[in-house]
């Protein structure tokens, strides 16, 4: 596989041991004399624990590092493509995640990993952890179980609750998505989707895909089994087990369609997350789509269909997970920028409306800087989106009164900027210092 | 009180607000370009999962910054003089605490505060999240109920666990301790000594002087009530409500003492862990002492007597919590250095023995590096005493057995060294580069 330049497995075993994982804590604070100590610790540290036991909770965003402090949470039950391999083994990617937080989005995360897979339990465990962080991300949870966490959790808590697998997906997804059908001429309430795998993403795109204005009656789901329709066998199975699966089955799919083939054929987009390509979806599917389709194709590591195949089948725009391919469809455009915005105005919930107004700003911001086929979406080295995207997630949220802050526009956008700003910076002087070596992949 | 050189409530109020908390998630891994993303998360971070899914959790240790973090937990039962002010208003002291692991032990702490009461949810919920962390930290949790969740959590976890406010208090208790009696030339197996308070600290001071060779016989207890004698009339309940408790009052005052200025008739060393005094501990009683005695007076803010108080009522040495008086006993001298010790060889359990070879560790730099009656121990300012007590802890978990990891001495001293320079460094290139703002204290 020529598009693959270097073996990043053995790099990240190798680099993993030798800098023994990848962020640390340091102080944000002064420390110069040994009378600083007075103030951070005791005895001094007693007046704003006291002011917070006075004042209220809320107090405590403005007194300690919560007010930027997220967590990354996981029960391991589905890390990456390799399954339920435990909290231990999900501890690596959980860490990955805290560093994206940091580098781009400038937010505190650290990794938890929980051993525990019964979800009502689970549940009670985050939710006594609340008072530690500002927000939280669930990251790597199996799915259905995710779904049931997630509503949970946002009915429960009072900060922003986000699972990256859903939300995080669909956020980059939708921003992508908006630009192919403008780029394609199409109304996403007259657009046809095919949509392929019925995992966390997928469920999520399409609760996204029906709040940005797609008809159900336009959708055609497929999932391991086939086609989602009214006589499928195992509905009522599903009904009981994957109720967010059963609602997609019974609200798509009009004419009762029960071949992929036939599921294809007048379609302008596919969405698929299903399992590692090649050869998942067929070219000759593809060529039964409309003029012009969209296939979004977000298996990792390989696409369902390579993006040449796609192509070569019809296929107008092409976006998948990877970045050595043209529309990386990344999470990392997503998460980091909406949990800045969040934390910015110390939001009290997640709403759809969030997302909308994070995804919307991608895409604009993606067509102001100069949008075509082969740049429906921008990339992580664009600071400006992260802070654009903040921005919007922050106004909205204070727009609809979920904010514990208000801040003018001037005032968000200089914060925004300088806490994304940040960390860049830090590992840049870090660096220079010698405190962090640089690494030697030669 | 003249002694109170700065409004330390004032300051910490304005510079917590200010600096919105202090520590920070920073990178402790490069990232110079975007195909390092391609290490540090997907796709290589696959890897290290991969290989700790199939050879076992203790590899998380190799991948993750696992082998060096620790939490910082608590419920806000007791926190600080304040009482049961709850997880929320707990959070500054945590993260101070946190900020004091990392600046004197390199160690990357982090706050967590629970909301939970229950002490067996409490323990399930800290259990649950034991692939997280390297070691556990707890604090500032109520007594009696802090034994009974620290007993639990080191039997039933696979690694380090620790309550500040019983061994840390011991620790540096213990290490004072040794020289005092040095220094005015007695044995501890022939040492009478006063017990005032029965909290967590006196508890597990109870437990380390045995553990140190101190006889029950020996030692007199007091509460909130008076002496500990067989005849008091709340044995029965505090049998129940506090077995910690009622071990020391049976183990204890063989003469059946019932008042205070006669338990402390003829002891050598009162060590109080009370309640804030002055007048506390009354000068009368300690005149009833044997000659030269040795008194640690620990209550914050104010010490259970005046230094010159106890002075001129004859004690020959005294120490207190504070840093405005000599032979501060400070918590600070213990748990960076011990956790820094155990997170290097990465040990699996808590024994006393590694206690006792910190405090041996302690007194023993102090009395090379000049003992006297008002140094009893060093202060925060000696690195080299971190260095020393680290590395003592780091070789008898070794020897014990209780280390995943095997290191020479020189290997030992130098990794320790490192760590315990590499925030001071850290904190030093931050601010000078204007990325940590100074103090303005004037």
């Amino acid at each position: 596989m020529s598009q693959v330049k270097k073996d990043w497995a053995a790099l990240a075993e190798r680099f993993h041991r030798e800098y023994g994982g990848k962020i640390e804590i340091s102080l944000k604070a002064p420390i110069t004399t040994l009378d600083d100590f007075s103030i951070w610790y005791t005895p001094g540290v007693a007046e704003p624990s006291k002011r917070i036991y006075q004042g209220g909770e809320d107090l405590s965003f403005d007194y300690t590092w919560r007010w930027n402090a997220a967590a990354v949470i996981s029960d391991g039950s589905r890390v990456l493509g390799l399954g339920d391999i435990g909290p231990a083994a999900g501890l690596p990617v959980m860490e990955g995640k805290a560093m994206l937080f940091k580098y781009l989005g400038g937010v505190d995360a650290f990794p938890l990993v929980i051993r525990e897979k019964d979800p009502d339990k689970f549940i009670y465990i985050v939710k006594s952890l609340e008072p530690s962080f500002g927000a939280i991300n669930l990251e790597d949870i199996a799915s259905p179980k995710c779904f049931y966490i997630l509503e949970k959790l946002q009915q429960m808590l009072d900060i922003f609750v986000w699972h990256d697998d859903q939300q995080g997906t669909s956020l980059v997804v939708m921003a992508g998505l908006l630009n192919a059908l403008k780029l394609t001429g199409r109304k996403i309430e007259n657009t046809r989707f095919v949509i392929f795998g019925t995992g966390a993403a997928n469920i999520s795109n399409y609760k996204y895909l029906k709040a940005f204005g797609a008809r159900p009656d336009n959708i055609v789901a497929i999932d391991i089994n086939g086609v989602l329709h009214r006589e499928r066998p195992d509905l009522e199975q599903m009904k009981k087990e994957n109720p967010w699966e059963y609602q997609i089955a019974v609200e798509t799919n009009p004419e009762n369609i029960k071949e992929i083939p036939k599921a294809f054929e007048g379609a302008d987009v596919v969405i698929a997350f299903s399992k590692p390509g090649p050869g998942v979806i067929k070219k000759e599917w593809i060529s039964r789509m409309n003029k012009d389709p969209i296939v979004i194709a977000g298996a990792n590591p390989v696409p369902e269909i390579w993006p040449w195949e796609a192509k070569e089948a019809g296929a107008k725009i092409v976006a998948t997970g990877r970045a050595d391919f043209p529309n990386q469809i990344n999470n990392s455009l997503g998460f980091p920028a909406v949990f800045r915005g969040v934390l910015t105005v110390r939001a009290r919930k997640m709403t759809d409306e969030l997302l909308l107004a994070a995804a919307t700003a991608i895409a604009k911001y993606t067509e102001e800087t100069g949008m075509h086929e082969e740049r429906i979406i921008g990339t992580m080295e664009e600071t400006e989106l992260y802070v654009r995207e903040a921005i919007a997630v922050a106004e909205k949220a204070m727009e609809l009164g979920l904010a514990r802050r208000k801040l003018s526009r001037s005032e968000l956008e200089k914060e925004i900027r300088e806490l994304v700003e940040r960390p860049k910076k830090m590992t840049k002087v870090l660096l220079d210092s010698g405190l962090i070596k640089p690494m030697d992949q030669q």
